[in-house]
């Protein structure tokens, strides 16, 4: 070996890294479970994580797996009993034929959308998303040299991303796929089905790759979400086991594909994910089961909602629809010119988690919070009469 | 909406997707696991995989973690106490003393490969490994649209990996970074320690990352292995509760980052992850707890090795050393022209499910398999007596 130099040069984080945002709503997570260590009373609003437990039956399933000891590998796609479980289910709900070959089982939908983004674009492809959306699909992006085209949702169009709106910005620069979310985070939407039908035929008249985020299905106020699938048969369907069936620590979720990007698809997982955890894809399975739990959590989310939705509403916030998901996001500019310093003090005077807007917006979302409701009840009361308080006494800006 | 053109433009998978192979072991558990459902009594010598299950603390903590249904997300680096417990042992297996804050829970080594170069590499980077090696390095890198290096090792040299032909590789072209493995995904090779300070100090002279890659620790038949982070501080280090600690299918595992790492890693994993499987981090802090159950799973590896070493020798068959990790990397070219297609034959003849060598080398891979004796005693015994009538009896070329 050669001797060092007196200075060894010493290599650096990649460049992708500095384009990759921190999550806030994790970052809020951190400080409010740090808070609560030292003895605070957190109410925590900040996530979307059901507070409801694991249903029964996947917990007995994963149970009675356990018993044996043997925890393994299992093929990359995932076990074909839930595979073909998962593919019933699209007859069941929606009465969408879907063969079990196209479902791909994966670690959580953060898992579906790496494999999916990989399968289907190329490095510096670019994908329209509606803005505000969930932040890590711009994260994952970044992270691989892809391009997030915003399409600006507003009250004033009730927060709905349009084909008419991805065609005027494809008409500026040409697209290669565009990332639908319904129900949405962070503004709870739910998109009519003739506009998830104009996006799915938009997509197949220029070639682009439609990629539909479900993964707030089951979560809705009133008419269900429809499925990308009925009418876009192409589409890649993203869904998890995480909001609906409670599951959020088990790390599961699906991907609905189209024929050719199966193998492909498995080669990547192959090598990326050797395979899903054995465990949450045995009480995946039984989650199915467990409707009666989980209707039951869904009343409750219901209810959540309301106390929510009506404490805003009185003190003068307004808020997106929250047809469906769990999530009210709300106008707090006239407390605050950055969101992000209302949601600290918020946290540090009152002890309420909520998150930034600027998790879902790097254009507006400084005007906006988003608090979620998938809580308990005890904190969804609580946290409105924190918030009541903090407005009142806090010394926010006029 | 316009009308649909007669031939809608349909969107193709990626083109990156045609540079990522299939993982042949992983086809070939499938086809395995596909004979055994129609019968078939097939021993599995195919898969990194132990056959022994989950020891009893960490199925326990994992029970008693389920108690409750709590199985929510976790801070996205990890719970601290995990990470604390992995730091701790550090300094009770190698006497180097890591810091609770650079340890970073993954979802398996496979999360921990793709954090770590996401983290450290720009696309094209050049990454030098040892061929033969991991199949799924070369995969993730073409993935990424980043460049494996083959730095070429056989029995002639030992079949390590030296800094000198590393050095020699990058007077041709700079490198990036170099990933080490030790012990050896196929060959079981150690490195001496001398040879990991080696790459090393060629690392810290030219600003390349050092990925070491340990998820074989504990795994030896003589003197264990080193961690790079011996000599080595600002190496990347991966590792799993994969093998060792025979937790493959709870997918969970860890890197050891330098501070500058830590916060760009954070930050990734928040978006790719939101975090690892709850109850496997759980499981896993309680499987340091099991060393005495996993010792005498070593045990019988040991002996699983000699009875397959020894059957090898019999026949004729050379085999790289296997000093640790569990398996045996043969040379079968009197045997057969292609690899894969002894594989495929002695699967269908024989009931004998190995792996052909091209998954780890694309280049001379066509005249080695490589045997896992992670099973039973039993699957070794009868495998290698199924070998021996396989080649008296097959019409394999002579």
């Amino acid at each position: 070996m050669s001797a060092l130099p007196v200075v060894p040069p010493t290599p650096a984080p990649s460049r992708r890294t500095a384009r990759v945002a921190p999550f806030l709503a994790m970052d809020v997570l951190s400080a409010a479970r740090a808070k609560a260590r030292q003895g605070a009373d957190i109410m925590h609003m900040e996530i979307g994580q059901p507070s409801a437990p694991t249903p029964r039956r996947p917990l007995e399933a994963a149970r009675a797996a356990m018993a044996s000891g043997q925890i393994g590998y299992t093929e990359a796609l995932g076990l074909p009993s839930l595979r073909e479980r998962i593919a019933r289910s699209y007859q069941e709900l929606y009465g969408v034929s879907v063969g079990a070959e196209r479902v791909i089982i994966t670690t959580g939908s953060s898992g579906g959308f790496l494999l999916a983004f990989l399968a289907a674009f190329e490095t510096g492809a670019r994908i329209a998303c509606a803005c505000p959306g969930y932040p890590a699909y711009r994260n994952i992006f970044n992270a691989l040299e892809m391009e997030t085209v915003d399409i600006p949702v507003g009250a004033e169009g009730g927060w709905s991303m349009t084909a008419a709106a991805i065609a005027a910005e494809s008409r500026l620069r040409p697209l290669d796929g565009v990332l639908a979310m319904s129900p949405s985070n962070p503004t709870g939407v739910i998109a009519r089905p003739n506009e998830l039908a104009d996006i799915g035929a938009l997509c197949r008249e220029q070639g682009l790759w439609l990629i539909s985020d479900e993964i707030y299905h089951g979560l809705h106020y009133g008419a269900p979400a429809s499925t990308a699938l009925a009418t876009a048969p192409d589409a890649i369907v993203v869904n998890s086991f995480s909001k609906y069936y409670c599951m959020t620590g088990w790390r599961i979720g699906w991907l609905v594909v189209p024929p050719a990007l199966v193998r492909p698809i498995e080669r990547l997982a192959q090598s990326l994910f050797i395979s899903t955890p054995f465990l949450s894809q045995v009480a995946a399975e039984a989650a199915f089961d467990a409707v009666d739990e989980l209707e039951a959590v869904r009343a409750g989310y219901a209810r959540n909602r309301e106390i929510v939705l009506n404490a805003l509403a009185d003190l003068g916030l307004d808020a997106a629809p929250a047809d469906g998901a769990f999530y009210a996001y709300v106008d707090v500019s006239r407390h605050a010119a950055d969101s992000m310093d209302f949601c600290r003090r918020f946290l540090d005077e009152a002890g309420v988690a909520i998150t930034p807007g600027a998790d879902f917006d790097p254009h507006l979302g400084a005007r906006f919070a988003r608090f979620s409701f998938a809580g308990s009840q005890e904190t969804c009361v609580e946290g409105m009469a924190r918030l009541k308080t903090f407005l009142q006494t806090a010394s926010l800006r006029a």
